[in-house]
């Protein structure tokens, strides 16, 4: 037991493979060897990347794993977008542009399927990090794809969310109004070759001024989002983006979040446990329970509820 | 007590908003309003339609809305799409136009934000189906943003699954290959007019007939969806599409599937519930918890894992 969590402390990628699928899958033989390489995180860099099918995120990524790479850091990639090509999910000239990186022992990239997670995404991707962290990869990029629920349980993974947009689309706007203002730490305006900023620009910069009103607020009130223009295409703006992602990463350092990120993670990490483990064991018990069954027929004829059948289960179990 | 019920049952269209509120704010005022709508619940036809922005699924469900209200039919629609017009997440023509629902009283419209839900969006989505049910509505429509968890977590809630896809765009076919295709009981190619359309029927189809090998299965291996071709904008199609819902509606009933869904619905709410209670009731018994305090203070110096506290904090809870 935990051989494999010490290969994966050695760096051993295929142990970290082998893990991976065990998390995928719910297998309980991922639990011990997450026990030992729980004690081993919070040494990564975590980075959230959001940006809907278009706007270049997946090329934007590309050109930030070079970037780190020339500067000697390993590189984790967590891709939970179906449209990425990190996932084999896009046209055929990104996905062969993109495994350049999979000849680099220095990069490990793990799709993860948007769907099927009990209780969510953000469970997996939790562990998924974990795992990466403990292989003591520098820095971690989460990629999402920019719509819905994801990217909102994504954002307390990661140290640092960047939303990427591009200029021109009125579905731009209408994202950040929806809630991705919220959750961005920076913005970026992508593909500034091909499509006007300006608009996008202002607009975004004149949403950010809103101290209160709205009914928004930014993430954040005391960091206020920089709104930087790329070209990831052409490798334009990149120096500025990152000089951005390391000026949040030393404002969470100075103020005391980079750690309280960890233990926020922890605490989540464990409350989710406990009620998964109570929750089973209960189902466990109940399972051949003759009044759980009276209880379920009467929920199924519209006898009753389902929160007078869990007052009642809970009235019986913690009794014994 | 349950007033707010009553009058629900009556289709008071304010008490219902007012519930809803409750239902959002999590404010524990709704459980015994919503403990009577449950004995009413089992009579709504619950479609769900899920597209990318651009799919005109919106305009879709105009056109749906108009051909129900003509039958005599009362509409319910949860929409949870921030770029749906519905939520006035969209352009100005667009929310306009849907407006002219807002002074039929056989139309009750009810946008949710996509965030910012605890154990995601399906929760709430579940509730404010019951509460339309109860309110009588003979159609409830419920509409997703087509990328990412939202949509596969709202396809346990919904009778029938409408996939809307428009022809030409690499996407549309990534969206499939990523998951879509298990989701879908009826597709719909939309903006035919515009849009040419071949490709993707083509496609969409030779996917539909691999029986296996791909690794994919469609929901459900007696029925196979139906592709239907659409020009909501110009109202063509929408037979078809009515036809194809009613024939799926048919072949759930023949097949007892029909009455599963309620079954497995209340099911779902009773382990959901009994899976919060639980955990409610240990955290308020834990916050005071000098041991439980001792336990997170070596979570955080990485002295030991959420598995290991949560094994030792359940040992000692379920002592008592």
């Amino acid at each position: 037991m935990k051989n494999i969590a010490k290969e994966i402390l050695n760096k051993n990628i295929s142990a970290a493979a082998k893990l991976m699928r065990y998390i995928e899958e719910e297998d309980i033989k991922a639990i011990d060897e997450l026990k030992l390489l729980y004690l081993h995180q919070g040494n990564s860099y975590v980075i959230g990347i959001t940006g809907l099918p278009g706007s270049g995120k997946s090329s934007l990524i590309d050109v930030l794993i070079d970037y780190f790479r020339q500067d000697k850091k390993t590189v984790g990639v967590i891709a939970i977008d179906p449209t990425s090509p990190f996932t084999g999910g896009s046209i055929l000239g990104d996905r062969i542009r993109m495994q350049k990186h999979s000849n680099d022992n220095g990069v490990f990239i793990k799709s993860l399927p948007t769907r099927g997670w009990k209780g969510g995404i953000s469970k997996v991707t939790s562990r998924m990090i974990a795992v990466m962290d403990a292989m003591g990869k520098d820095i971690i990029i989460v990629e999402t794809a920019g719509v819905g629920q994801t990217e909102v349980e994504i954002k307390d993974l990661v140290h640092t969310t960047v939303v990427v947009l591009v200029g021109g689309l009125g579905d731009s706007i209408q994202i950040v109004k929806a809630g991705i203002l919220e959750i961005a730490d920076i913005f970026v305006i992508n593909k500034a070759d091909k499509i006007n900023t300006q608009d996008l620009e202002s607009d975004l910069n004149s949403l950010l001024s809103l101290d209160s009103g709205s009914g928004k607020s930014i993430k954040d009130k005391e960091w206020k989002p920089p709104v930087c223009i790329t070209e990831a295409a052409n490798n334009k703006g990149i120096g500025n983006l990152i000089d951005n992602i390391f000026l949040h990463e030393d404002y969470l350092k100075t103020t005391g979040k980079f750690d309280e990120y960890f233990k926020n993670k922890s605490i989540n990490d464990l409350k989710e446990i406990i009620s998964d483990y109570l929750t089973n064991l209960l189902f466990k018990e109940l399972n051949n329970d003759d009044i759980y069954k009276k209880l379920l027929n009467d929920l199924n004829n519209n006898e009753s509820d389902p929160y007078t059948v869990a007052e009642e289960i809970l009235r019986q179990f913690l009794k014994k």
